[in-house]
């Protein structure tokens, strides 16, 4: 389905070039952010967040108001239409006529995509429940391309829960895409990063090593990418109380660092960063959220440019086949139309993304 | 009580001719938005919900930011000093000093008019509980004049609860000041339109007929106007099964109506209209929504001129004489002055327009 | 602790001369607004409301929107990022990377001097707790410096419960700081001003007296400041039946005040004050709400100016001692330098401002 607008649903969806793009405009507005403060003048831009996120939403409102436009939008479902019954498509759609770019959060996978075949304007997806969050993988090359000064080459270590953090997907995705980059995957066996990222890393060029502790590997970073492993994660309390402080990043363990590694973190934060890491100047993760609101900048800017209508839905529907995902969006919105990419027994669902095997 | 300014509680505060001048305007603003982009700039606008409206709300919002004004407001009565006990008067008079203008949804009869008495600001009524809700009547009305050319000469069809539908007794009650419109009242026998409309349409010069069943006319009607028959609705469970799909309008039943037809609906929809109707163009519903934002852009404009202060309350106090509707704003607010029109036994509420017997 | 930016957290962290500036720079905007309106173009302010203030929150909008800047914000930490268990610390860290100033409201003592510590941009305090609300104060010199025309020389009736009200206090010891104005504290026995305020107004030169009806005072006061006595705080039902009234500004007390009295109200008002006084131009709470907004007008200027960077901490950390004040913000952000002011046994906590006595 051909839409008429410029969506950013997956960041898959673009070749790196475009990556690279938007990273480059991200970079030229935080260098000369007075040069842009006119860019968006007159338009709208409406925040449609059907679970809170504050700190995403904050961050397009206030790139949105540096660029000179307007926002408009809700936060908290319960108290809004959404709670009379009203369908996603009928609430974005409105609302399309009232602003000139919308931008999605919500709890299912696939509904900024689903939202965009029907908008009369460009969607940016801010997160779709456990699946995709491109402004974040965005942000995360933004940071590395000003702090690091280069996107490839890099020795990057992942620490924590691998096995179900999206941004850590998503980023080993993006960064495999780039020449000679090796991971170094921290994390219990337990919480290991998935086989099928592993082997998007392998065919993509890119290399990678699994160790358990976070001391052995330090020294060898040029980035320490940290996030949150659960206490209900590991398989006992035992296990907990035996391994939590190995995934802690604390003022003992960056004095093993290079001096020029630097941490990031999606956050928030719990307690895997001590506090007195943030007064190390290598501590990434503040700035990392600041350059968020930059390559939303340049987001939003290329978005309202419209030059490239996105193409949406590129697979059939095939007669009687539904994705069996309970937190797809098709599950809750059923006038949708039911698409899968693929042929014969394998299909995968173009709005959640995972496979449906058919019995015949 | 005259007012120092000019608001917008009642349509029927206004004559026809000034009805006629807000549509135009809003015409004028689709037709030429840029002209207007600075029609506000400075300007301030407060939207008080004291209960949720997300769509209302944005379409306020939105046209507001379009004029170049600014917005403030709240939209959770909960996590507001309202939950403090705070009155409607102070709360109103207080943001009236902030604003330029506010914008007044409440779940009771006569809030509106309520806060006007006392704001340093106009006021707009976005909706009195199941009272008047008169920007609603003006956008469909701009729909009309837009999509059909004229509002005089016209057979409207207005299919679902007509008893309990305010958007649709303020519809009949404005449309039958026009010239020879017919309607085509289609519900069940126990959702009639109520006979004070039914009067009033008669005493405009109107014309109607009473059918029960959607498909028997839709093929003589020039609009067709949608709204929800709720389920608890029915008399029964049984007569809600065999009769509902009587009031659901689908691809068949469109496929019987005229070329020129337009389905409106004041949204939001639940499954009155079938998702499969969205793409004939006769549905314009989506664009009605569209269309209320330019409404209300001139309405906003047309307030802020404020040169004709409206004349508030009109009747007097009766000595120990209370309104009875319990969802009259005098109810909860008691320093209201209880103001009736009319004389002897029959007196009407000035709040809320109900009527009031005395017993002598 | 020497911060970056110039915040305002206690106004006492200013001498009067600043109080003064701030007030006449307010004066001056109520009277030529219009050659504020682009005073702050381009700049963003964050509205973080830990906890509902509709009010505050709306004149600081308000404020930010009449000086040609614009807002983000949140006021619902239900529905926020907060809820997720983030620090008040990552929270307003990031925040103040995408605003130009926070403004920001909690429940607990030494919220926003917290806050500053560690944020990217100025911050004011909007209310922490019932410890301080500078905005409030200064609201309240703004008020008498127009409508009576001066700080000094002034008899100040104050009514209602002065043990437990913040914003009492906090004019009491700011009035003081002027020439000879007299205090007339008017409440029950059991709610008198504590003995601390009472001492601060002595060490300033101020002077005081103690009665227990408004009635028998009030033709002597060029200013009356109610607040509300919950009835709670009376020792008995009977107490409170008895006494209620007394406290209680009615037409009839007011015909007995000065024709050039002004009464004073921080609001929201329950029923302390009936509403026939609203229409007497001697009431001038509502009018005191609006110069609400210009002080704040003057106070997001000049804290964007930022020329006095502030001092935060002076004090120092005491191995092993925590303040014990259950409402104070470092009982519940452990990673706060726990600073105190003070020698030997006795210390005063940096955030809340209690004592502790060291047991030795």
């Amino acid at each position: 389905m051909e839409a008429s607008y410029q969506h950013l649903i997956d960041l898959n969806d673009y070749p790196v070039s475009w990556w690279n793009q938007i990273v480059a405009l991200g970079a030229d507005i935080k260098e000369h952010p007075q040069r842009y403060t006119h860019a968006c003048v007159g338009k709208v831009m409406a925040t449609l967040f059907y679970e809170p996120s504050t700190r995403t939403q904050m961050s397009f409102q206030a790139a949105m108001i540096r660029l000179g436009g307007s926002i408009i939008g809700f936060d908290n479902p319960a108290t809004s239409s959404v709670s009379k019954g009203e369908s996603l498509k009928d609430t974005t759609k409105i609302v399309s006529n009232y602003a000139d770019i919308l931008i999605i959060r919500h709890p299912m996978a696939g509904a900024a995509k689903a939202a965009a075949l029907t908008t009369d304007c460009p969607v940016i997806n801010a997160g779709d429940g456990g699946h995709l969050h491109p402004t974040q993988t965005l942000t995360d090359l933004l940071t590395l391309r000003v702090e690091k000064g280069r996107l490839d080459g890099l020795t990057v270590g992942l620490c924590g829960d691998l096995l179900n953090g999206r941004t850590v997907h998503s980023l080993c995705k993006a960064l495999s895409c780039y020449k000679n980059n090796h991971f170094v995957l921290i994390s219990t066996p337990e919480l290991r990063l998935p086989f099928y990222v592993k082997d998007i890393i392998k065919a993509n060029g890119g290399t990678f090593t699994e160790v358990s502790s976070l001391d052995q590997v330090i020294g060898s970073l040029d980035v320490l990418y940290m996030t949150r492993i659960q206490q209900e994660r590991f398989t006992s309390e035992e296990a907990y109380l035996a391994q939590k402080d190995t995934y802690v990043l604390d003022a003992k363990k960056m004095s093993r660092a290079r001096p020029d590694m630097i941490v990031l973190h999606p956050l928030p934060r719990v307690d895997e960063i001590t506090v007195e890491v943030d007064q190390d100047p290598r501590a990434m993760y503040f700035k990392q959220a600041h350059y968020g609101m930059y390559v939303r900048m340049a987001l939003i800017m290329t978005m309202l440019e419209n030059q490239n209508p996105s193409r949406l839905l590129k697979g059939k529907v095939h007669k009687g086949v539904c994705c069996k995902n309970p937190s797809c969006i098709t599950q809750q919105e059923h006038y949708l139309p039911k698409s899968f990419r693929g042929e014969g027994t394998t299909l995968e669902c173009e709005y959640c993304d995972e496979r449906l095997l058919l019995e015949h």
